[in-house]
């Protein structure tokens, strides 16, 4: 597979997975996680999904308390493509810092912009997608990944897409980003072919995301470059620059004014939202009713369940006579639910927080 | 309270509680178990409820494996008041041992046989009914004891009880014993008035014990007797002893024979038998809608939950999201269930136990 020329992927990795405790905790995260029995975690999975791409062109944008283990999970990147967050400033500020280190080296770079914990399976399929979303954007637009969806989910944002571009082989314009919608919305979006999920992908020139950037948050890209240009700032820079989402920031403001550009995907994705997203990820299991277990097959004992089992405990787990159940097992803490409840589980873990236990959390 | 004279209690100390895997094991079985947050195990519990009936005239019969356990939760008994049976011998065997000990202490001695692994919160109203029982005893009848039915529960043998006893209190003539019921036999049985749950006591002199058993089973009685006499003769005796229980052994022929009393009781009583019978002899949790907790209400987070978590692991339990779940957390298993299942927890043991995993159970 050929590299894709001047082209750099960024990899946000942050968020705490709040819905997969106590499998992810604050201090070690979903996207340091194998959650598919592979052998890979999601982090790594990504990377390996863009190394080909960029001719390890990756830049990973992390917090400091995860830094070292990103780095010792992808032991290939060298010490300077793991850029450090002193504190959490949302989603433009990492992006854009590595947007600002990639315009210096390379001013018509081009960047993807992809989440260190969603799960793509079939990474020829992506490529094929990235590879035309960075000829589109080498030709000025700011590019999303529209994935054709498979079900009126609630849990995504979406993009109404308008007329396709120009010259272009799939991608067509975009009328409008919207946020999460209810059941009967998603279903009107999803019947009338228009809408697709919004995976939060940004494919664009490197100096055109903080050119835009500059024209709606200018303190915010000055910071940036100023950071980029000089890294002994960070420190001083980074506490004062504005917490912000890039769609909030860029992407909907661009779409807005009709800068943005989508490529529609048909590739399996996943963010691993809940254990009832993990649970139809993983194979079913063999002679059970249909439970899927992550974690050592042998530790556990099914009598009539269906649903996901989690040993990550070193301990037996046994399940008698549940539909649809979840078990996740760990040292410190196990968590018992159903497939259906599965986003509550951030309710155990504000509940953890509130009454003084974040050591669980 | 005044203590019954020349009344023994003898405390049959066995059974493995498979139903309540893994809270008990067969290294660590139900009677040595605090189920009800006391502070007293099941054990402890019975002997606390037979001590002031007997001035300590209290032998509990137990495995090997056990006695020191015994011995370690019952520190007021004496060496020689812990009988430890070389192998299971069946209930027969132990009974017919502690009696032929207490025979020869004291040839007129009444003897009640109580389990060790049974509720009975009100203590006073059992004494009445013993005192009932020792008395009827004291005049040659093997007595037992019948619980007032308050469901038609399928889980036990029943007592067809006949003509009160003249001059008794209470006491009837026992028709039969009868096993377990299905469904609709228990209810029509429930309806007649007619049949109580047979609890497994008996109550009766020592002696007599020995001669009905000498009647059906002279072997057995004969070497019972003469362990007795010589303990030395222990080893070398109990391994050719009838496995039989007590009930086969003497008191469905004496039934037949009518030789056997019941006093009516209708103080509660529980067997324990499995996770959806303790969930419902543990206080209601507060707040919850109704959730019974054993362990450390502390280590449990629970949201929309009903049924019972046990938390005996040292960790978080968290429960999102079901009704009349049971899960039971310890250091090396954890069970989830619900309590209509929870007699099916044995299925766990089993295959456990046949996929060589003997050592969980």
């Amino acid at each position: 597979m050929a590299s894709i020329p001047g082209f750099w992927a960024v990899v946000p990795a942050g968020g705490a997975g709040t819905r997969l405790w106590p499998l992810s905790r604050a201090a070690h995260p979903k996207f340091l996680l194998d959650l598919t029995g592979t052998g890979r975690t999601l982090l790594q999975g990504t990377v390996d999904r863009l190394t080909p791409l960029t001719d390890e062109r990756v830049l990973v944008v992390t917090g400091t308390a995860h830094a070292d283990a990103v780095r010792a999970q992808l032991p290939g990147l060298l010490s300077d493509q793991v850029l450090a967050e002193p504190s959490p400033r949302d989603s433009m500020a990492a992006i854009g810092l590595a947007a600002a280190v990639v315009e210096r080296r390379d001013p018509e770079a081009v960047i993807g912009s992809f989440a260190a914990d969603h799960l793509i399976p079939d990474a020829g399929a992506f490529a094929d997608v990235i590879r035309e979303a960075a000829e589109v954007a080498h030709d000025g637009h700011l590019v999303t990944i529209g994935i054709e969806p498979t079900s009126p989910a609630t849990g995504f944002g979406y993009i109404r897409t308008g007329e396709p571009l120009p010259r272009a082989r799939t991608a067509r314009r975009v009328l409008q980003f919207v946020e999460k919608p209810d059941a009967e919305l998603a279903a009107r979006y999803v019947a009338s072919g228009e809408y697709r999920w919004n995976a939060g992908m940004f494919v664009v020139r490197a100096a055109l995301l903080l050119d835009l950037l500059e024209r709606w948050h200018p303190d915010l890209a000055r910071g940036l470059r100023e950071v980029a240009a000089d890294p002994s700032r960070l420190a001083d820079v980074w506490p004062g620059l504005t917490r912000i989402a890039i769609d909030h920031a860029v992407a909907e403001p661009a779409a807005d004014a009709g800068r943005v550009v989508v490529v529609p995907a048909s590739f399996g994705w996943d963010d691993v939202g809940d254990f009832g997203s993990l649970a139809t990820l993983l194979p079913p299991d063999d002679g059970a009713v249909d439970l899927r277990v992550l974690g050592d097959r042998a530790d556990v004992t099914s009598l009539d369940t269906s649903g996901l089992v989690v040993a990550a405990g070193g301990r037996r787990v046994a399940v008698v006579g549940l539909d649809d159940v979840v078990v996740v097992d760990t040292p410190d803490a196990v968590l018992v639910t159903t497939r259906a409840r599965a986003q509550d589980v951030k309710g155990v873990v504000d509940e953890l927080t509130a009454s003084g236990r974040g050591d669980l959390v």
